[in-house]
């Protein structure tokens, strides 16, 4: 394991500079201080902790709310609180930029702030950090971001296979054949797992896949006037949205268009928001445990920092069924009443 | 919640002798006290526990060693007891048969014993419980075993498409185009997990996918005989085995028809058995890091015990590499040594 003196030795300075850097001391310059840091992280570098010293911890949050109770955020910081500030560590709350992410590698802002591990929450696949995880060796868990082979990095989230299933076996029970998927984009590795989660649990319970109707943007706005019309025109009886929001969007396009939810469409959102009870009608919804959430995060990061290598960590998903779902209407070519109820009892 | 009186009502006997039969006293009939058992699980029953009592959990095991230090099992039971007997558990380790299975539901199991959770090892597809743990309601957690939608049972294991993965990119790298694949028969979850990660990895890495490359036997002299030849015929450079034992099985095969390891074969194992490294050669593996297991095992456990529906914790694979694997042979029809190293340097 590198020490001072080594780090010293390669940048050409004294034992008490490189001492003062690593402890933030005022009278060094900020570029000294990252020259510092960084030789640190890539002799690999830790500092020696005192028993009975402050052990720090951060939550680093991006693209997502967590202020509010009704923030999808908000619950996931109170359970891993729970879990790790009565085991001795405080946990700072950090929102991070891509900016940010620019000026220090990871490794390098981790122990200029002196944090034992992270928990990641709403990072994309462009964010710059998300390269130095292939190689950190800093604890870690991100919440719906995957790393593959390092064993210093685990992923946490709810199982997204299973709640698609839920959702899609939900509705083929009341007799929906033609489903829909409405996505935010495909730019993050959750809403890459949820698409091809759709079109496996179609394909497992014997429904027709077609790549053509499922559709994603990265506003609300374009997927409902882009998408929404055209998985109407295909004749989609149940439409599945990655995130309560579109799903709400979708319901009240769909309104506005004269279609009945679920009366003429069957919608299912994802999340369970608070606002889900609220919707008109009350939204069908996959949930996300927030709390539990939270506190996986925790134990996974607890087990990463004691050397056990939790690569995957997923939370049983649940199906919670409102009103925005109900049986398939029959198609417009079905001309007669009896046959109707006919097809109907047969699904 | 379902009481005492709620069981003697339904079965028009006394608190008296249900009381009795739940406490396993002696004086009440085998055939009374199952009837009583059910009829507890039936209603939903959960014993009440006085604080200061004995915490019971146990580890069921079926068709895996773990008496001695070099078995499979010796490491996961020790993993999980090194976490649960300093948290107040005890800890029975309980071989299963088909025929206790038979003899009394999981439920009523656990209840009779007063084990307030298991943790499940070796079990088959075709095992009786495994129908019960659809709908069970007590804590469990199954080592390579998946249930879906029940958020009292739990999956843990290493990260098999990581491991296949690994295993895959580095004969890779190795210049390997001809992958074989020999496993173990696919009447288990990990054995079916483990057959669509290899067909998976080939494909991530641009590799022929075709199911012939695979053969699978119930018995490894089967899988020998019958599958390892076809696999030779077939040219593949390298062969990719469901476990150790058959890797080094395959070796052993493969040297006595002629073929040399790794010069004409290579050959990759999954465990990392204490075994692999005394083999000839030693065989290059993916490691099942067992204490972690063990104690991810319990972890999960007590999650589920505590509420929080951990449905799968997967540990990251590291593939172990050793002398049964090396660059791929040069193929036969490449007739110059020129060409020969030229078509090499070219992987």
């Amino acid at each position: 394991m590198a020490t001072i003196q080594d780090i010293a030795d390669k940048l050409g300075i004294s034992k008490g500079t490189v001492s003062k850097a690593l402890n933030g001391a005022t009278d060094i310059s900020e570029t000294l201080q990252k020259n510092v840091l960084e030789t640190a992280v890539e002799l690999g570098y830790t500092k020696i902790r005192r028993p009975g010293g402050v052990r720090r911890l951060c939550i680093l949050i991006e693209n997502m709310d967590y202020e509010n109770p009704h923030d999808f955020g908000y619950e996931i910081i109170l359970g891993f609180r729970q879990m790790a500030e009565p085991a001795g560590y405080s946990v700072d709350i950090i929102p991070v930029t891509e900016k940010l992410q620019k000026s220090y590698s990871y490794d390098t802002f981790m122990l200029k702030h002196d944090y034992l591990g992270s928990f990641i929450l709403g990072f994309s696949l462009s964010d710059p950090w998300m390269k130095d995880f292939h190689t950190s060796h800093t604890a870690t868990v991100l919440y719906d971001n995957y790393i593959m082979a390092n064993p210093h990095i685990g992923y946490v989230g709810i199982d997204n296979g299973e709640g698609m299933e839920l959702a899609v076996s939900h509705l083929k029970q009341k007799g929906h054949k033609k489903i829909g998927y409405l996505s935010h984009a495909l730019g993050s590795h959750i809403m890459q797992v949820r698409h091809k989660a759709f079109f496996s649990a179609l394909r497992q319970n014997g429904l027709k896949s077609d790549p053509t109707y499922a559709g994603s943007s990265y506003y609300i706005t374009q997927c409902m006037e882009k998408h929404l019309p055209r998985l109407l025109n295909l004749g989609v009886t149940a439409i599945i949205c990655s995130h309560d929001l579109i799903a709400n969007a979708a319901m009240i396009q769909c309104q506005q268009m004269g279609y009945r939810i679920p009366d003429d469409i069957s919608i299912i959102g994802f999340d369970d928001l608070p606002i889900c009870a609220y919707t008109a009608p009350p939204l069908t919804t996959v949930r996300q445990e927030r709390i539990q959430l939270g506190k996986s995060g925790y134990y996974a990061l607890e087990s990463l920092m004691n050397g056990i290598a939790i690569g995957t960590l997923l939370l049983h998903a649940s199906l919670i069924v409102r009103n925005s779902t109900g049986p398939a209407k029959v198609p417009l070519d079905a001309n007669t009443p009896d046959l109707n109820s006919t097809v109907h009892s047969s699904f």
